[in-house]
């Protein structure tokens, strides 16, 4: 029998041209470890840098690159057919301060050396068995592997409505040292700005909280 | 005009006779400050000191007791009216591990000296307005103060149902340094030990979510 995932992972991985798109966009940074430690100089400034892992169809990023000008913001998704929206809307805007990158996380220290200022986590995949905790974009695995792709300004700011998935970031990131800055536990009441993610969009209408923190190490 | 505050501190405070039964109590430390550093004399063993600051009606800290016979429990209350009822169940039960003390815990200091192991903070007046911050039982100023009771090794276990004031601890408990070793952001629905307070049986039949933190230094 077919799984459930197996079926989410085809739909995510077969768009058919998706390939194609993605290899002639001037959007996207082809191999990114040709880039490891020098990203200053494809946006031609000193500005720091802000990632989101996991970005999606991008919207999130997209308006945060928009808000804040003085900051570079580089994308990074996996998944072909979500990362294809994400170009065509930027083929659109053409933010110059705005990159993305095709890329699974797991070997995100291979890209990038000492120049992440801040990380956003956006309703990343919970993992929820025990047995795959450690895939967890907050599990102490990915935290080291964060330990060298950040500047040693380190910010990670978190969002989900996975309430397993906020408790155990939560002590995660104070187990490996992070201190907790801001956080809300039902971010929609709150009047803290918040530009929201796709998934985001759909989820708040049904009133479930979303959790989110900021943490700095 | 009297305020809410004045009329709910008159209710706490003007229990006709109190003062009499309290004082006449042997289950009640009277001088607490004569036994700073020498609590274990009172219990006449070496078993580890857990503490209740707020205790209310004790129906938490009495089962607590009962439940862990190998932990001294001390109790701690400021008011009259709902102390005399712990009282009155502690002469029914005659718990040899368990003390209550009638004090303000602003100068917990003044009776306590590197002597607690474990101190629990359960439905803590939240003190909602900024400028009255500092009166939170987790503010930095108390976690300062707890530093001279507790001994090397500190745990604070809070519940609470009050959001800000959870998210405020949070912040507090990690900034202070201490580290998050467990947590609930809804404590009834999850398969973890608890045993509940007067406040908690009445408020989680409503059906909000009961937040705990367990945090150690």
């Amino acid at each position: 029998m077919i799984q459930l995932n197996t079926v989410i992972n085809m739909r995510l991985k077969n768009v058919k041209g998706a390939k194609e798109v993605i290899d002639a966009s001037p959007y996207i940074i082809k191999n990114p470890e040709n880039y490891k430690g020098i990203y200053k100089s494809l946006f031609h400034n000193n500005n720091p840098i802000h990632l989101e892992i996991g970005m999606g169809k991008g919207q999130f990023i997209m308006q945060m690159a928009e808000r804040y000008p003085n900051i570079n913001f580089i994308g990074i998704e996996m998944y072909d057919s979500v990362i294809i929206r994400a170009i065509q809307k930027q083929e659109e805007k053409k933010l110059p301060n705005l990159k993305l990158i095709r890329f699974d996380a797991t070997n995100i220290e291979d890209i990038f050396d000492h120049e992440i200022e801040t990380l956003y986590l956006n309703f990343s995949d919970p993992w929820p068995k025990k047995r795959h905790s450690h895939r967890r974009l907050t599990s102490d695995r990915f935290l080291k592997r964060y330990d060298s792709i950040f500047t040693n300004k380190k910010t990670i700011i978190q969002k989900t409505d996975n309430r397993k998935l906020f408790e155990f970031s939560l002590k995660s990131f104070t187990d490996y040292g992070y201190k907790i800055d801001e956080l809300s536990l039902n971010l929609h009441e709150d009047d803290i700005p918040n530009i929201e993610t796709e998934y985001e969009n759909r989820f708040s209408s049904l009133g479930y909280p979303i959790y989110m923190v900021k943490v700095t190490k």
